[in-house]
């Protein structure tokens, strides 16, 4: 359990060069560290009103540390629900790290990964799910993910599920009053209209289940990795994605060593794309490894796109390499078609084939449509929530439950009621898990663990 | 001439992941434009008092884009003397950049690099001094540059220069009356007395440029570069250096290819640490790219580091390498010394010579001593202010008028005092240069273009 009664700060903007940084303080001890370490016309900040702001200096005993403006927000009406103190002092690495000592020198405590915002849910301000969905605003890289979670933090995904729940609960309490009553007769309808509700419950939540795929790209990004034999273009491929230079292309084999990650936007989907080193046997260990980092890479992909020289014949090492990939999840490139094309797509006539001349960005349009079509997202996308893979996994749980509860249902026989009924209670207990009504510690760790530090 | 009656916004935060983003807006449309896109309890953001803070969300059109603070600030009482609104919303990418979109939406425009702080000087609040030291503050990578760069922001080096200034102002003055009652005797102490006087300003003046070489050691860092030919052990030498793993050191030659430079504080200095390709010649195109590189770091460096293989006598190569570097700001390190020294330090006796066995980190603090020492900083250097390189331009001009104006003082005769009077008060122009009493744009151009966009 963590200690929620203790003050913590912590520097809230992202580090490097910036005009501003802010470091956050929160707790009981906020205002009184402000009195002791800002410098400000009268009256002492913790005696002012707040909502606040104030001009003045941030001073360690004689030494004047920056200029800064201070926010001062009391409980509950703050991002914690605590007393909340705000330093706006210069940016760069080193001043906001200079006040951020002097407030931890005063016996408050540097927060963790996400704990302001574990403090809001704990303190009731925010579920769960629209925790969650801060580190999606922070993460967000295109316009449909910054949206959707957005949507989230405003509580729309709170309100579908809190939908469910009320669904859920109402059918539990009927069951159980059932029970309750069990030597009387229970009307006709009872069962079929219990049954009824049930299967609209489950409805919703597959249509939430529906989401998941979107959601996961969102967040993530779509992982597209480019993989083939030495010299076959890979990385003119990959800069010709890009639309610029980014990866030293060199005539001789061998010259892409690490794995790099690019990322781009594709049609509104955020992309990452990988360009591995070339597939071949080598004796060196620094390809050796490449190799190693490629296969691996190539299992993680969302899409793989395998290129070869089209101007020679496809050989039995890359039929292999090709008949290894997910035909629904590949695309096979002939890449330098200037020079002829030799290579028989007959031979893999599972797999699409796009022919290309990386250099000149010939066919790479038709390349970037077939990353989006493999990647088969629904437009609606942008009129609904999208879950995470929390959600997924509590979700898919619940409708195996909800299943078996309606099974037991419709055999009609008292004695399933009572099973039918605690299969409900698993259920809403996951329900109820997702918004965080109940918790437990552990997955609060591995959720705010996913946070920086200052949020 | 910039048009500063204009509004302008930028995001004021370090891009890149982190809790909280400030975007700032400045000029007479600010409050205007809050109560366009902030929405909030009444009253609108324009009806309130100013300092306020304010909760409430950000929208566009009828699309909440994220709950944010907003900063009321009024002129005079802001950052650049204008009427200031700051909003701080969730930090990432996205998410400011579409909060900022919908500010410059309304007709406000998106700010120059420094545009806040240039208004701050062009309005007075600070001169050019301090705004100087405000990038500087942002930049500083040690306790030492942000403890002097807070000085000058508070007015230490306005300070000196102001006094410089005074002295020259009243030197001048009285020469010009003198010059007006040229027809009455000057009393024989008077052209002793200025003398006596310009001296004064004239050692204030070294005294000030007496810093520079530690002023432009803790704005930039000192730069150490690393050359030597191919596997003696450069890369090696640079991770045991800065105590991690950062190059991938391999047995095969020719492995680091581009220039990588690392930052690392030494005793408290700050040093930019390269190690560069292997100086050898090479049939491959993107080795000799290194290898010219390499050459260049050599010409800029403030230390260089030659790397010899101890093992192996010192060739006619590494002799013509080493002898073409200052041996007051070079260091030669015999590396591989576990394998026995062959190579022969007489034959480079102008040198300072460590030997070194960087696998193993053997000999490593000497080198970090051996850097220290030939930087040759003053510890003084934490008691007094640091000039810049523009400084540096300006006080050198300067003492070569004010030598040429008492040189004509001391010649006695009175038609000398109108020159003396004219290279004064090209003296007195160039400090006031340096403060920003007086100013041409470029000038102005080129220090606030070293700015980051929103501050």
């Amino acid at each position: 359990m963590k200690d929620i009664s203790d003050t913590i700060a912590a520097i809230s903007t992202a580090p490097g060069p910036g005009g501003i940084a802010v470091i956050r303080i929160s707790g009981p001890a906020s205002l009184a560290v402000a009195d002791r370490i800002f410098k400000c016309a009268p009256p002492l900040p913790s005696r002012r009103k707040a909502p606040a702001l104030v001009f003045g200096h941030v001073v360690s005993g004689k030494e004047t540390l920056d200029e800064a403006l201070l926010l001062i927000m009391r409980a509950p009406k703050s991002y914690t629900r605590e007393d909340v103190i705000e330093i706006q002092c210069h940016g760069g690495t080193l001043c906001a790290q200079r006040v951020l000592r002097s407030v931890l020198d005063r016996n408050v405590r540097l927060a963790d990964p996400g704990e302001f915002t574990r403090r809001a849910f704990i303190n009731g301000r925010i579920d769960l799910v629209q925790a969650e969905a801060v580190i999606d605003i922070i993460n967000a890289q295109t316009e449909l993910s910054a949206k959707i979670a957005m949507e989230q933090l405003l509580g729309r995904l709170t309100h579908s599920l809190e939908d469910i729940y009320k669904i859920l609960l109402d059918s539990t309490a009927d069951l159980e009053s059932a029970l309750d009553f069990m030597d009387d007769e229970l009307p006709d309808t009872f069962i079929p209209a219990k049954v009824k509700r049930l299967q609209k419950a489950k409805d919703k939540i597959n249509a939430l289940l529906a989401t998941w795929n979107e959601g996961h790209i969102l967040r993530e990004g779509a992982l597209v990795v480019i993989s083939g034999k030495p010299n076959t273009g890979k990385s003119t491929l990959l800069n010709a994605i890009l639309g610029k230079d980014r990866v030293i292309v060199s005539p001789v084999p061998g010259t892409t060593r690490d794995i790099i990650e690019e990322h781009v936007v594709i049609g509104g989907i955020p992309i990452r794309l990988t360009d591995t080193a070339g597939l071949r046997k080598s004796d060196c260990a620094i390809e050796q490894e490449g190799v190693r980092r490629a296969r691996s890479q190539i299992g993680m992909a969302d899409i793989n796109i395998y290129v070869l020289d089209a101007s020679v014949e496809i050989d039995e090492e890359d039929r292999s390499h090709i008949t290894s990939l997910d035909p629904a999840r590949s695309i096979i490139v002939f890449n330098k078609k200037d020079l002829g094309i030799k290579a028989d797509a007959s031979l893999i006539d599972k797999y699409k084939v796009i022919s290309t001349y990386a250099i000149a960005r010939e066919g790479i349009v038709e390349v970037t449509k077939a990353i989006l079509n493999k990647l088969n997202l629904k437009k609606s996308a942008a009129h609904h929530s999208a879950v995470s893979e929390r959600h997924r996994q509590i979700l898919s749980e619940s409708i195996s439950s909800l299943d078996h509860s309606i099974l037991l249902l419709k055999s009609n026989k008292d004695s399933m009621l009572i099973l039918a009924a605690a299969d409900l209670k698993n259920v809403l207990n996951g329900i109820a898990s997702i918004i965080g009504k109940l918790y437990q510690e552990d997955v609060l760790d591995s959720i705010f663990s996913k946070f920086c530090i200052g949020k």
